[in-house]
């Protein structure tokens, strides 16, 4: 059976103090059921993806599910860090595919904001091990880090390759009116900007923020009743790796990554190449040039050339980040990953606006959580 | 295809200062791994049921999942307060059912003591909606002594009753080597002990705990490789309802619970007085004199009348928590739904020791979480 998108939102990613957390749910899930003949009471279960402890509020998939009027049917939240979305895409296929359910709503939301930058950053280095690392000071961007000093010192790799991402999906997420940041930036801003961990400056960090994208998914029969375009999942690969740094084989490389999108490639059976456009995990800049890499885009060592060459651009040989990225849009954890099934589901459907990749038949989304311990790729197609 | 569980574990909840969160996971991890022939490598995936929010470690699948050794293989958390064990027990049956992984571990673990009683009652009481409720000062004690009046102003319902379910409770704890309080009460000493929120006393409570229970899914055809007498389960009924209790028609039943039983029993094709044994949620007695009600087993509003008569004692008509229940096990919040499924495993396998029922053929699981925000209800038949 093959698993159709029929229908899906965005809401605007940035810092959203107008909103609580389930109206910010509902932004999104009104684009959904506006774009698409899904009736809410066709809707089976409800997966809330979300990390939930950046929230006062407690358990959101019962104030969310009462929100959006989604009682009483089946709900619950799913958490894998920054994948925890596409944990819930994951879930939500498993019950399609079973026959235990025919629409599935998969919700990935997340408030981040309403704590302070020291409080976020503390949650965030505790996704490591609070018994052996994160007592030790260790935050999101030390650890990424380390990455990029790994892969500078065994491929060359340079400072200024790292910023040329950040100056493409700033690029992008300019013609993305649901991105966080909507501006251009120069190599010299991007190089300029104040140092966070060596060699990452301001300018190689995602940011973080509040926003929610949701999916409604359903088997391929049901599909042509929503929706004439529907978009197709043809693979959905995942793994997980150790969590802390110092059992890692390899710190220039992503292994879950690795695994993932080989086991997406062969459900798909389709190869890197054939690959039309990708969202991948940018929260930070070395984090795409290895997402290149292993994902297969190019070889081993080569990603700081692939963006110097301008193969992630459209155009170039597969489109990266073109709605922006993690880098642009911003990254509300739990909403990042459904948020890259939106933009390939527009992509498919010829939507996406100035930064549409034209005659796209094949999108791949590529999510990771933490520093790797969990990675999802997807693969869509029209 | 049904579904079957060949292997379970469960540590000693209570207060376990002695062990970190990813050892106390081992513990009920490594108990199902010595009895049964699962190797490691069998295992496709590991679902990690736990409200996050209690532990200082974040993102609690990679920590465990590195120290069990269990990557790389899909592992990410399901929450839904009380209930995340038998959430994650629903996504295990999909993914199983659907044909994309054969054998699934489903871990429920939870550290709740390492947090202060206000603390915990803090982050409880906000499982509740925070903008129209908790920020009032509900607590968990509020909310299910508002069932109990309403209970006892509707049925005649009496304070006796409900100390009368915590009499059974300890009783049959006082059997379960794995319960944090093993000792037998007097109806005296739980109708003396100290007001909570009235009219429940602090022995008509159970208590926050420490603790892990695991359970091992395979399909049916390999289950005869992993054990000799797997127990099937038949049937998990799911529902949610609305999360403010002002939006409840009724205070003296949990609608969920009403639902998700049905459709448990149409599934099994059973009726209430078909089962043998059940494992309900008393987190608090008023929980489980409803859930008496609210499953079928007596009429409504004879749950009072159904303890009194002692139908729920091995050799009445239903015998309800003979592992002690919540009440005397404690309620480690993620590990309470998986722990019920262990229980059933082994009355439905005559491996219950003294609190054995005899010739037990089918056993229900009544895992709710909130208020009744979420239910899951379980049929296991060996």
């Amino acid at each position: 059976m093959r698993i159709a998108i029929v229908s899906v939102g965005h809401s605007k990613f940035g810092k959203r103090d107008d909103v609580s957390v389930q109206e910010l749910a509902f932004e999104s899930f009104k684009e959904a059921m506006e774009n698409s003949n899904v009736d809410k009471k066709d809707i089976d279960a409800s997966i809330i993806g979300s990390s939930p402890e950046y929230h006062k509020q407690r358990s959101l998939p019962g104030v969310i599910t009462e929100y959006l009027g989604l009682n009483p049917k089946l709900t619950y939240l799913t958490e894998a860090a920054c994948a925890s979305g596409s944990a819930g895409m994951s879930a939500a296929c498993a019950y399609i595919k079973a026959g235990l359910a025919n629409t599935v709503l998969v919700m990935g939301v997340q408030k981040m904001l309403e704590l302070t930058t020291p409080e976020i950053s503390s949650l965030l280095g505790r996704v490591g091990d609070v018994q052996w690392e994160s007592v030790f000071g260790t935050t999101f961007a030390g650890y990424y880090a380390m990455y990029a000093n790994k892969h500078m010192a065994e491929f060359g790799t340079k400072r200024e390759q790292l910023a040329k991402v950040a100056v493409k999906n700033h690029h992008y997420g300019f013609m993305n009116p649901k991105a966080m940041f909507q501006k251009e930036i120069t190599l010299e801003k991007a190089m300029g900007s104040r140092m966070v961990a060596y060699p990452l400056t301001l300018y190689d960090c995602c940011a973080n923020a509040d926003g929610s994208a949701c999916v409604i998914l359903t088997n391929e029969e049901l599909a042509k009743k929503y929706t004439d375009e529907p978009v197709f999942i043809d693979a959905l690969g995942y793994a997980s790796a150790e969590m802390s740094v110092l059992r890692r084989k390899d710190l220039s490389s992503v292994p879950s990554t690795v695994l993932a999108s080989k086991m997406a490639y062969k459900q798909a059976g389709i190869e890197p190449k054939d690959v039309d456009v990708a969202d991948v995990h940018d929260c930070f800049t070395i984090a795409e040039i290895m997402a290149y890499e292993d994902l297969g885009f190019c070889e081993k060592g080569q990603g700081g050339k692939f963006i110097d060459d301008e193969q992630t651009y459209i155009g170039g040989k597969i489109p990266v980040n073109v709605d922006g990225g993690l880098k642009t849009k911003g990254h509300p954890i739990g909403a990042t990953g459904t948020s890259m099934f939106v933009e390939g589901f527009k992509q498919l459907r010829a939507q996406a606006d100035k930064r549409q990749v034209s005659g796209a038949e094949v999108a791949l989304t590529h999510n990771i959580g933490g520093i790797g311990q969990y990675c999802f790729v997807g693969i869509l197609r029209r």
